[in-house]
């Protein structure tokens, strides 16, 4: 298997790093416009051989591109690829909006070809013990998921805090409850210094009335959280992210009702009962993405991270961008309606 | 001053403690329609007198009513006081609907009544002390408001977790920003058990578009959260309830622009500097809003929870629910359109 | 049963609630030399008996005394109730010396009237549950048993800091490792303004070598911590005092060894696993300790804090009071030697 | 400059890695008995140079000999070293016993060769600022000093829990109060598996009475915990070293006597203010400590963490160790006596 990694900023050098520690990778070839970034890496990793013309790649004996370029350039990017007959892994958000990703998934289908949308948290020891929590009904039936990640961040100057950040959620919400369908969004945010929107508040409504997901991101927060809060109607879980132990924590809390009438004439009980936070593995996320990426190539089947999954976060980010352009009106998705 | 308080629940009995430990209240009557609590009351506080009638508290000397009772109750029985010449003191939410708000403020002002709303928050070490620092232009101009107050708590059967919960915040919103305009609200929210709305998220616009605010209110979170962030373009604050020293953080960490145009062509700088935590006065603050109370009434002034206080929250509450109910359709206050 | 409570200082009112909330507990007689603690509890509680001499309490129909006073006065006053026939309540720390501990012993069995110690932490439904892990094996055999409690709390002018908090945590010790026996005490400590020790470390050896506890008491930390840590083969265990849920967490985390010479030819393995938090009932400490003590009497048994148990505490103390005089030498306990 | 780096175990690739990062080092040579390190080490740094041989080392031009090799072998290659003319940095702790330390520092110190002790927690931002705030004024007289460090980690097979983690915090607590003299130790311990000891308390006495210090470390610790407390007459510092921000507190709170006869009549005053947390540099400290190291060396003076502080380390674990095995028994240093 060999490789092109085109965008060497930020997050670029982690995928070449990744791609080299893979035993069925023979080549990596690293691309990138900026001289400088080229000199770097060449350092950073001895002898890879590198690339000043994307053209030249697209030429070249590589069977799979890794696009970690800004998103606006995604499509493109990715269409050339995909056209070039070369499998595409592409960070996240996946394309600009949900026409692009349509379009791409339908070139790469026709072409046999595969699309990895980089997902990381799909790949890590917490989001995989959650799934695996959720599947065996240790929670019961979900009623909401509650995802905060705020920070100190740098302001991105291409797109708002809901493409930069959300990404990682919507993706971990889509996963966690693949049984649920969204069908409209409402958000709310604001651009505090006539740039991009630095705070965003989505709200995710499902096509079963009792679930119900939120999503809060900001750039601009002094204090740093990233946590994520799924209820079940049998069990509570709350994901912390900053913390190096106890990542997990599930409570053995939830509501009980005595009679059916009881919910309209008394107070609702509420149990509360153990807590207990399961052991989850460290492994790196990305050496797992890039494993899975490969794997998917050579046994000639979709990665768990497909196109259709980056389209489906797309939409969901396209639509909060609209509705908070009109102070949280509902957009609707994927064809529903009021 | 001879007080009477009506409603003996959860509530009422601190306010006959807090009425009863003021040196200016020569009595206190206590009333409600289930004898039980009558009697209860009077084992607490020794000797004092009771009436489960409340049309014969209204014929009795008492200067002032206290209403503690359930919330669809609070506007007959406010009523019935100011047109028997008593000034009220009614717990929050003031009313179910700005209307009725509105007619209470009138009927008061008529008679040169005084209402005071139990927005206790705003007598509160903490809040004093965060209204200080806003006015004294430590923080800067503010960018926003962000409030979670969530539990697993009792469901009340008569009203949503947004007229349970919300007002404490909105109250607060309010008092420390009380130079900027509320325009509109869009929120969130779901009925996970087919009662009354246990999880809502509630976006504010103000006129300055620059400024935003946001609350999430949840009684069945299985994690307690009493958090406050409000960020100012110099310095930001985190009021945490939950803990008992350092509630209030000062952080001297901002954004920096370095040049006008930085915005759009570059990253964002970020200061991250000292952080701060000012001791604050610990004392009970009921017993600062009845000294409040009291002291209006005497001063022929009105109080700092007055009855137009009480209006504004109840106006947010009631925009908040027509908007949840349309899935966050942004609802305009006080004569503002788009 | 009757009751008399001597001293109304801090303490002694909390006693008398608990006391006229016992439903066999028909009169409580409030004594104190001070007029004005007199009337204070009077007030408190309407129609309270009072008495301002200790004789007239010994002479009066009451069938126990409880003694809440000084640490110094413990002895004299138990002394003389014990031989007016009373059986006896006193506060932590029992006596100011072992041999005024077992003086006091003597004369309770000679007469056979009962002591209780109000080593009130073993009532609280945290300590229960310890216990209760420790005795089902869940830990193992301890290893070690660490106590912090520190504090920026007020000076004790009668007694230093050992005596002051340390009986919380001893008593805690003997009573959730009572099948291990301590044989020396080694304690160090410092007076930091020329006054009685505000600082104390105080390590406690035990008959078998493997086991170890170690307890750390301090007036002046700038943080204030009530934790304790006990590590069993199997598995450790935290009880943090200050946080209202998850009190007590178990860690199934240890210490492995793949065969007997890895000890000195390896690292040694962890095994880090799950943790849970298990739910612990809430109800109030002291109301239980009453229960006991009057159940005690009326099933003519010795209760659980007995003083016995008192006095194991207090000859710690005393040992730990003559190391730090000697900069930690060790102090051998109850006949033990080198 | 030209440096060798011996034993390429843990922590010496971070050496190598951090010299060859400095400006002034033309050439790094790496030692180790092990292939298969040597190896590794050469895949790191790809064309680093490397010997199977020490004395080979010691023949070659490198100016001078950092050793990374286990404890009980610093003293011979350290002798080794310096009498091949050698400059040497020694991984801490610098030896195994205070007569070695002597004796590195009579040959160092006649061949005119400089010793430096790697104490990195002194090049750290965090305790820079401690420093430079105790020597400020800013606590007033301090104290005491109080240690925490323990965790949940891999037993050292050639020493005990003291000489492996005490280390870094005698080297702060010799660095920041370096106006105070230590005269004693007394130290308890325990080895819960028939090892060496895994977890140890201990007290260290100054020649100033008021002042104190003590130390907790433990390798068997369910939680992580490195917190170091400082209290002054004035102020108090906490630094808890496993946050990323806020890692210093400094706490406005003290104790405050009305009249000097009040400490033995009356309850001492506390006061409770404000806390602040300073902002601190997040400089890597080993590249700091490379920097000491060479600049001592071109500057031909001492380096702060010279031979005398290495050896002042190693007599307070010296002593340690021989009061623990006779159960905190005080140990006298540097001559001092009772």
């Amino acid at each position: 298997m060999k490789i092109g990694v085109v965008g060497l900023g930020y997050w670029g050098p982690n995928l070449v790093r990744n791609f080299l520690g893979h035993k069925l990778v023979e080549k990596v070839i690293a691309c990138d416009l900026n001289e400088d970034r080229l000199t770097q890496i060449k350092v950073k990793f001895h002898g890879i051989e590198t690339l000043n013309d994307y053209q030249k790649l697209l030429e070249s004996d590589v069977d799979a591109v890794a696009i970690a370029t800004s998103v606006n350039t995604h499509y493109d990017l990715a269409k050339q690829a995909l056209e070039a007959g070369k499998h595409i892994w592409v960070e996240k958000p996946f394309t600009s909006s949900k026409a692009q990703a349509e379009e791409l998934i339908r070139i790469a289908e026709s072409k046999k070809l595969n699309i990895f949308v980089d997902h990381t948290f799909l790949y890590t020891g917490a989001v995989r013990k959650i799934k695996e929590l959720i599947d065996d009904g240790e929670l019961g039936d979900i009623i909401y998921f509650d995802s905060v990640r705020i920070n100190l961040g740098l302001f991105q100057h291409d797109v708002n805090v809901v493409w930069d950040l959300a990404p990682h959620d919507l993706s971990i919400m889509k996963y966690v409850l693949n049984g649920k369908e969204a069908v409209a969004v409402s958000a709310n945010g604001v651009s505090s210094y006539n740039c991009l929107e630095n705070i965003a508040q989505m709200s995710v409504h499902f096509k079963e009335s009792s679930c119900f997901a939120h999503f809060h991101v900001n750039w601009t927060s002094p204090v740093k959280i990233r946590r994520i809060m799924i209820a079940g109607k049998k069990k509570m879980l709350v994901f912390d992210d900053l913390v190096y132990s106890e990542k997990i924590k599930i409570y053995d809390s939830g509501v009980e009702f005595k009679s059916p009438e009881s919910i309209h004439n008394a107070l609702v009980q509420y149990r509360t009962g153990d807590m207990y936070s399961p052991q989850i593995s460290h492994n790196e996320a990305l050496s797992s993405a890039a494993k899975e990426f490969i794997d998917s190539i050579l046994e000639k089947r979709k990665p768990l991270t497909d196109g259709k999954n980056g389209l489906e976060v797309v939409e969901i980010l396209e639509a909060s961008e609209k509705s908070i352009k009109q102070r949280g009106i509902p957009v609707y998705l994927n064809n529903h309606t009021v």
